[in-house]
């Protein structure tokens, strides 16, 4: 059986050991004569998963002792609120950078529940870029500043994260575990999984302990990450399956020589794209500015939207999936992933050249 | 390989065919060459699976058309908190009846919304039953009733459901599709999916399209069930092969015969196990009360904790999963939703009486 072209945007590919492992032991895990899914979460077989799982992540992203790892539902979209209930005080203001339409979610949502104010934005441009920030800008009421590391729909990303005196948080939905990173730098990170990190249906949150002590008893229980923290993520059943994914993949992510061999694939990988986009004398056209260029989700448009649409057709016989950008902007976008394999990226810049 | 008697009270056994199913396909859906978990949520692939859920589970229960099916993530525990926070206004009260610890969860999460009462509750006699109604408490102020139609706990089951002309809201998470149902009773129903509808990670809502017409935008986006309804589910990323897994198992509901078929043997299972403790002499005591037996749950207590302990211990050893109580009260529970074949009940059935 083949695997296909898979550049979608997320849900997006796995790794196909990951996927060879878990089809292996679907009826059958560990020797118990039962799925993962049939498995109590409060069973010492599943919680050695969903330990080693939050374990595993520790020793690849190297987070310190004084963050958590919490397992979460109802993705980034729901961290956008969870975040400014949990950190968000009255006489506080969340800042936000704009670098996107999942930023502009993010800020909506906390507006929902506190004073917020936009730091910097580059939505006059179309986010093409990652704008200069000015910390001065950072006033003594500011609660946080809030920063998508990577958009998807606009393909750029953030090259590297500014030092802050008040805690920086990401939403790095889609390009946590593409390259190494300093984690002592932020103040909360959190990613839906269905780009690097597994399946659908789990949120990693990643956080500094000292952001999460104070007691926030009138939030909803399933809203306050004191819930997750203080019963390691068991309160109510998690998404156990998910988890058991997540883990496989971080399996891999270590066999795969870790985040910085991971990062050198990526950027090898990205530059494939790349190059056909800058070699095509004008005929591809990249959105994202070169300095702020993403090497998770590569984005073009054509000469015309007449071609656009038709090497999206060409690209669809040729077996390519997900090259069409997002609904709300057009134009083509190839996801690349972590899992996408370099043969595929390597196919499709050699389609693009043939194509032209 | 022989499948383990779990009797795991959910996570729980799932249908043999269904993991066969899954696992079969797992790294090539429907010949696309990815595994559904691959799939975008916005390809035709994937969309075909979500709406057939739905399509499915409106035939099994046949929900009328002025009801809306929706798909949510957190599990029973958020519902608990989005019920009261979309259905709850402030001249309202919400009325709870007490049959255990969920519907006690329940209760609390809704006292941090507005304003609540509690109709009835069992919890003086350690929540042996299920009380009767006094349905003139019911006041004109009552936005709903909130009940838990099954108490996995404590083993009590609603056997029927009131006629009222305020919503009734039902916890459905350990019985849903156990039995044939009135959905016209009901304005909204939720149940987690992890005991009959599948994995951990979904939550099926059933809500009655006019309780949530009035729009409620202060809300967190996806703790507003118009997000839901008005967006397909498709709001942002559904865990996808959460919702995957749910339509194979509502597949094996339709060919084992759909509710009334189920209910059958449903009855029949529990019977094989309650007629173990009523013809025990008093050895197997069981803890409900005999109107308010649970034909999913069945819980009871050996004359002494040790005598419990040992009949655990020696349960284990014969192969026996899950038997052990909920930490809370202890004892002894088996759990027998749907997808645990008749012939894993009937052996459990024998070895409690060999055990005597």
């Amino acid at each position: 059986m083949s695997r296909a072209f898979n550049f979608n945007a997320g849900p997006a590919a796995l790794p196909e050991v990951v996927l060879l492992e878990a089809q292996k032991h679907l009826l059958n895990f560990n020797g118990t004569g039962m799925s993962v899914m049939e498995l109590s979460h409060r069973s010492k077989d599943y919680e050695e998963v969903h330990n080693s799982a939050q374990s595993q992540l520790r020793k690849l992203l190297q987070i310190p002792d004084n963050y958590e790892i919490l397992f979460v539902q109802g993705g980034a979209s729901l961290q956008f609120s969870m975040v400014p209930m949990n950190l968000l005080s009255e006489d506080k203001t969340g800042y936000y950078v704009l670098t996107g339409a999942w930023s502009e979610k993010a800020l909506k949502e906390a507006q929902k529940v506190g004073n917020t104010k936009i730091l910097a934005s580059t939505k006059e441009e179309n986010y093409r870029s990652i704008p200069q920030l000015d910390l001065d800008l950072l006033q003594e009421d500011a609660a946080y500043l809030h920063i998508t590391s990577n958009n998807t729909i606009y393909g750029t990303q953030w090259q590297s994260f500014p030092d802050l005196k008040v805690p920086l948080i990401a939403d790095m939905s889609s390009d946590i575990l593409s390259r190494p990173l300093d984690i002592s730098k932020f103040g909360l990170i959190y990613a839906g999984a269905q780009k690097n990190l597994g399946p659908s249906g789990v949120t990693v949150v990643i956080v500094k302990k000292d952001l999460i002590s104070e007691p926030l008893d009138h939030l909803p229980t399933m809203l306050n990450y004191q819930t997750f923290s203080k019963n390691n993520s068991l309160y109510n059943t998690p998404p156990t399956f998910a988890i058991y994914l997540l883990k496989l993949v971080l399996d891999w992510v270590e066999n795969e020589g870790g985040l910085a061999a991971l990062e050198r694939k990526n950027i090898e990988k990205a530059k494939y794209l790349y190059d056909a986009i800058d070699e095509s004398d004008g005929f591809f056209k990249g959105h994202a500015s070169k300095e702020s260029r993403s090497n998770m989700n590569v984005t073009f448009t054509l000469p015309t939207e007449d071609d656009t649409k038709n090497f999206l057709d060409a690209a669809k016989k040729q077996g390519f999936i997900g090259l069409n950008g997002h609904r709300s902007v057009g134009g083509c976008r190839a996801s690349i992933y972590n899992a996408v394999p370099l043969e595929h990226v390597q196919r499709l810049a050699e389609f693009m050249k043939t194509y032209r």
